[in-house]
């Protein structure tokens, strides 16, 4: 495919070729039921038979058993801001919120107009540059659950360490970056994630939790907006988002055709390596925006020397078929988006036409 | 397509096999920008298009003008059923609703939740055989609005007349009829459609908004749950299901090719015509389960003589590549779903199969 271009967007971003290579092979005939995968019935076998693929695969990638729930819902993350506090956020409790920037705060306004919220850290006097260390979380021993934003998109930081929070629940976004690297997930009690950058295509999320968190669900929401409806019938109390889960079970088969999360995460390390070696060696021209020890490994944020140079940057890049190096407006500057799909060699071909651009200019 | 069959599934359903060409065609490269519209940006000028062209399309389409919103939305209809009440059902009023079957009483479910519900009319007393006339719907002169199902896909019921509401704004699901027909859409202050049935893939809701309504939107819901959060942004304050969008907007596209609602009307009555044409001929054997001035355009609903019978059809006609005609699980029988991208051949096939069956058995 010489006219693909290597797609560095913060989301919806690339996908693997050999998933869209299958969903256009399969497009007008699925499998030979004579009908594409977007006009199968949700409730025929062959709809099943992906929605159980797809949910198996989930909890196989990262390690959970039966005690946890792989959910495929509509509405996005934003949605899932909303939903964590209307199920599990009761009148006169109060839930944690660890605040590592703008999804951070996005999660936060929503639990606001539920209940009590608690911020249990913020990174914001670092202008959100860094992750709160462990030690530096705290909050209510009777706290409904401890949120957390699990890598930040728009200034590029991530966990590295996750806090143990015992009995209180570990609640996490992990839209932008599940499945991209090994995580204990058995410490979280529920993890969400909006597909578009990791898993899939938009307008599906990705709900996984752990069922004994169910009979906490306040009771009397719209049917839609409890966990329990969902689980209960495997995500298909109403149409699901068919062809989005579709393209989702056979991007995590592409997980595990890798060889699984231990393969995804060797190259992840070396696509993330591969740039920030840049911001290493070269300090004063790539501008690394975060304090290292936070660095996230699917967001790389950097300043250079000018905004021209940035400019130039990013449509030098767009020219050679590098797209999508513009930092969020909020924040300006570069930001290569480095996402499960991403190959590595995308990675490599990034950092050597950075690592020209420097010697030009 | 040889191997094609013809889908009369009640939805997801079949989609026009042009849009689905296009689709494959598109599926690696969109348009020169060397990405699958499933990698492109919701932020990006291409995104930008496809969503302005849908909204535009639409509105053109249903004869509507700028005092008319539309937005495309995940969650499905059933997100609308509590979206509804929870935006315009505010404390002290009463919601009315017109009870047609197994939706409406989800919609009405739903709203009841949230406050007060008058209960319109309701076809209960014909075993849902019909669909209340005009006169027979009674609701408060200060109803915060009156909620109707267009099309009962279960049953086979379809609204012909539609209720004079004067002030009090007109609400409908019009899951599985949107498009199908010239309507005075004016009339209603918000339709909502999931649009795996007439418009597109699963995963996306159309909702068409009258801007005025807004000003009765209550305050301090879920940011999601607010319809003036996706007004204000043109359904991308969040990632909206961008392949669902792109999809909505080819069909759009094929109905104006087609020659607008006029023409898909033309070509809609002509189908349930086929169908309905055996039924009146032969009542003993074809045994339609609605009372006629309140048939379904969309969905034909009828028994056999027995149930052997019924079967026998079913699986003689999947054999012959007509598939989906089983009639749903709470009413058995069968049931013909002719959703605007089924073309006059596959209703004039199912109908000449249909009788080949009657004279064989």
């Amino acid at each position: 495919m010489a006219d693909r271009v290597f797609n560095f967007n913060p989301g919806p971003s690339t996908l693997p070729l050999s998933v869209l290579e299958t969903v256009r092979e399969e497009l007008l005939d699925y499998r030979g039921t004579g009908m594409s995968v977007m006009e199968i019935s949700h409730r025929s076998p062959e709809f099943e038979e992906i929605n159980a693929a797809a949910m198996a695969l989930a909890r196989e990638l990262m390690g959970l058993g039966n005690d946890y729930q792989v959910l495929f819902l509509g509405g996005g993350a934003s949605t899932q801001f909303a939903m964590v506090p209307l199920n599990f956020l009761h009148e006169g409790e109060t839930a944690a919120y660890a605040d590592t920037g703008a999804w951070s705060a996005k999660a936060i306004k929503e639990a606001r107009k539920i209940g009590d919220v608690h911020i249990a850290a913020s990174s914001e006097n670092t202008d959100y540059r860094s992750i709160p260390r462990p030690a530096d979380i705290h909050y209510p021993d009777d706290a409904a659950y401890l949120h957390i934003t699990s890598n930040n998109t728009i200034k590029g930081t991530q966990y590295q360490v996750f806090p143990d929070t015992g009995d209180v629940p570990l609640i996490a976004d992990m839209s932008s970056d599940i499945c991209s690297r090994r995580v204990d997930f058995s410490t979280f009690s529920l993890i969400y994630a909006g597909a578009q950058k990791n898993l899939g295509p938009a307008g599906v999320t990705m709900v996984v939790i752990r069922k004994d968190l169910l009979d906490r669900c306040r009771d009397g929401l719209p049917t839609m907006l409890d966990y329990r409806t969902h689980t209960e019938k495997n995500s298909t109390f109403n149409t699901p988002p068919v062809f989005g889960v579709y393209v989702v079970r056979l991007v995590l088969e592409w997980f595990m055709d890798q060889g699984g999360l231990e393969a995804v995460e060797e190259v992840n390390r070396a696509k993330k390596d591969a740039v920030y070696a840049l911001l290493d060696a070269y300090p004063e021209y790539f501008k690394g925006t975060v304090e290292p020890r936070s660095r996230s490994w699917m967001n790389v944020t950097l300043r250079l020397p000018s905004e021209d140079l940035e400019k130039k940057l990013i449509a030098e890049a767009k020219e050679a078929g590098l797209v999508g190096l513009k930092g969020h407006r909020s924040v300006g500057g570069i930001r290569v988006s480095l996402y499960n799909a991403m190959p590595l060699d995308g990675a490599q071909r990034v950092a050597q036409f950075m690592e020209d651009f420097r010697k030009a200019n």
